[in-house]
């Protein structure tokens, strides 16, 4: 596999279902990306490490899950200038709320691009990586507009 | 000036106020940008065009500010393969809490990143927009590094 | 079938379970209707032609049921002086309150009468329809007294 | 004055600023109405006797804005089949969330079109009740795409 | 069976199994009551109609139990000058948060008691009316010191 | 004065104005109250005293404003058999939504009737604390139903 | 058993499942303890005398877990001088946000230190007692430093 | 002045004022403080080192309040074994609901004691502080003690 173009970083090992959303997507669009646990409170340090190697490895973009005080993300995109998109997941009994706010409401400076919280979020946390990679990839940009067509005539066929 | 890389959208004039910093850090950062007023709902065909036109003009992300209902962000997500970047105003007595989920919650398949609510969130997306451009630009890396210095160094500097 | 006087839209198929509460309405009132899946952000084209075509072939009310950032009431409503109903769809963890703060906080000038979350908000948009029609149709003026009638017959039975 | 074909209720009379963006939609169309304080609670026969005699004075629709536990709209539309379009107003320390959730969430059978909190509110609440009547007028339908038209003509001319 | 002391009324047959806990309390306090169904919205006039007799029937107390725009107790309180108590029901997908701000959110001058959302509610509800009548009965005052004795007791007894 | 019927509590002496509503409709019904500031945390000794001694001095009825984990309510309740009423002040950032799920969300056996938060809710107070020594009092149930009357005369005059 | 130098109390039987991943904790890191069911509405006075007695017998902590209008570590925070740890229960259908705010929002002068909603919040509680008792402890000080080292090597070795 | 035993953090100077009702509490007391202003997110490595190094200080508690996505006191805790108490800061449009749920929610194996919203909260951080200390110190008991019992005789001498 050729070096990553994107890091994938949830806080638990419970969160893979959701991350693999985005996972698929990058398969999908021919994307390389290196995917992990990595945990803001519990292992610091490596997650630290893992932002600030990251650019020096070849990797564009960073995309993080986390759920209830969702640190991930904005830790990361204090440790790094890639673009960073945070993915609440919905975790605790309070339905990904705590997530979401955890996540997007970053100080001026730091920012994180957020999803949804969710698959629906991690499905398009990938996407958005693909665009990104896009603007210097005329052959993403290609699937991009073949993969929002196919989404058009998916709804377009449906009968009732 | 030179032909604008990033598009910068609001819904009313009155968003103007927060939008303004968005544009303050592409000025900072030596960022082309066309700012104008487009409404997802009274303004809808101005809206669409100009997402089916910005890639074709050069500009490579769209910025969008919206309050209440806000679905400009989304309407643009849907007209382009260009990244989108949402930024909730506090235009209503929900205090910006109906713009953040009506932009951030959008469906798999069509992302926008969101920002937090109000002015932090429109310097943000300043900044993702310089983080998407500086992937093919050195110099706006070096630039991001210096931001992220300052921004160290400002922290450091008070004395209470 | 007679021409439809009603369109009934939504952003996902998973959605039909709720909006057959619309439909059912539609049928007991005898009222002739077009039922389809529209995406806002998926179909954004299709969907504006629906707007846009919708009064020229006689239809009289539109209804759009759909979840999370749910901007397909919206995006109908800025293409058609038809009066547009919104139904809040319970597709996300946040339990519907993302999707109805996304339908029912327009801004002045382009309105949507929106619903509650859920079956009971797709029949009453049923409802709601008949409503509207039946101001130059005693016919349904009629049949809605029954209707009324029968409701509180139905309560007045009921035996603890 | 000709008879009132839209009848604008509200709760309190310190709702009239609120209420008055619904009249002065009404005027600009031409579309006679009759303006009221009439409360669910403080004054229910009152407020049952008019939702039972509108019909059989030529009004077509009724608009109702309330705030706090906002029952208005639902009593109206308890005792009419007339149309009710419910207005949230933000008259309580939690901004007219507790308004907009005691109108929207009707149960099914009994429809109140709900819609945004305060203002913005009163004056779609405004242009739905001409919609309504614009299905049997062409005339209206003349001056709603004059209003559309001049709506969206106004974003076009905005320079920043 | 003696005269009801209380009314229990509920907006839906679905909602007994809660309301159940209001009237299993009075029972245990052996206060006579009537349980119906009565709906704010489906059967207005029922209503009505019970909240203008309740009081020359003998009762003192009336207990109401309602879901999303819960308006039942309201609309009892503008009929009456007993005490009435309300229970909000989680019968949305908002878990009863709608029904809470509709039943508490009262405006001034037309109060209702309001209870913890669901079977906890009802129970207590039971137990205010109880506390309401004993104000005038030293037998339900010794019943009801026994009952809060007894609560101490079956804590203490636990053991873990 | 005559002995106090109701005792009127408050968290904090910055809570006056809002308890004030209370008093207001106590002295308007001629019923005698004793108003006093007792803290659920600060003064715990001097709270629990005041609930257990109350019903001995002839209180019929405790009436609580407290904002924020506003506990005072349930204190009270947990030490007396008399009926308490708990009135959520808006004293923190969160509006009183905090005080209102603080005081609203008793668990079963030991109720509060809770009122709408700030003023309407205090003065709602007052007038349950009628309606319940009203039940033994035919002259303040005449004083309530002059009350509601002269309610709906005052919304009836008004013009707008 | 030595005597127990942390009280972990609960305001229900039903709360033993999320309290008892406070005990564990305390039994890895060898701290004894004292578990009991107490309700600050059900069995104030047995609270009371809990917390008034806590720090003569020699414990350094208090522990309390409640759910809904969750008073319980407020009205232990009342009558003692100990550091007092609240985890707020999700046992309502408000999903225990009536018991966080109910927890947290203490005012000035009575502290309760709060931690998340549930297990991971009762886990946590179990560390502070940990982290408090460590102060004058350097045994548990390496243990909690060994504790955390483990924490980060299992998020180290996870494979995906 | 003798080593700091507490150190305070906050995320921005504009904190301060809210920050300075737990140094006065220090103050009160006669406990030693070192109190800066450090970002989680725009001084990682000032913040990570501080954490690092504050238990070899002398430091036995840290404090840390910030706004938003409060992520400071999460930040601190994953770099210390000391207590560390987080104090919510209301500096956003969401009213500090944001950062209560980014600072309390805090995974198991990290965590942060959580004080409520704002100056109440800094200054019970303060408390939480004194009371930790005070485990291995019976003067500063016995201030407890004495402050306790101030609060109560302030409350007392409250005449209305």
């Amino acid at each position: 596999m050729s070096a990553p173009k994107v890091g994938i970083l949830m806080g638990s090992v419970s969160d893979l279902g959701v991350m693999q959303e985005a996972s698929k997507i990058l398969e999908d669009f021919g994307v390389p990306y290196d995917m992990r646990v990595l945990s803001a409170h519990r292992s610091p340090s490596l997650t630290q490490d893992f932002a600030q190697e990251a650019e020096g490895r070849g990797i564009q973009v960073l995309i993080a899950g986390a759920g209830a005080a969702a640190h991930l993300a904005g830790v990361l995109a204090a440790h790094t200038i890639l673009p960073v998109i945070g993915i609440p997941i919905d975790s605790s009994p309070l339905k990904g709320l705590d997530a979401l706010l955890a996540t997007v409401q970053m100080p001026g400076g730091v920012p994180v691009s957020t999803m949804a919280i969710g698959k629906a979020g991690a499905r398009n946390a990938g996407l958005v990586a693909v665009q990104i990679l896009s603007r210097s990839d005329t052959g993403l940009q290609d699937k991009l507009r073949a993969y929002k067509a196919a989404q058009q005539k998916k709804i377009e066929s449906i009968q009732l």
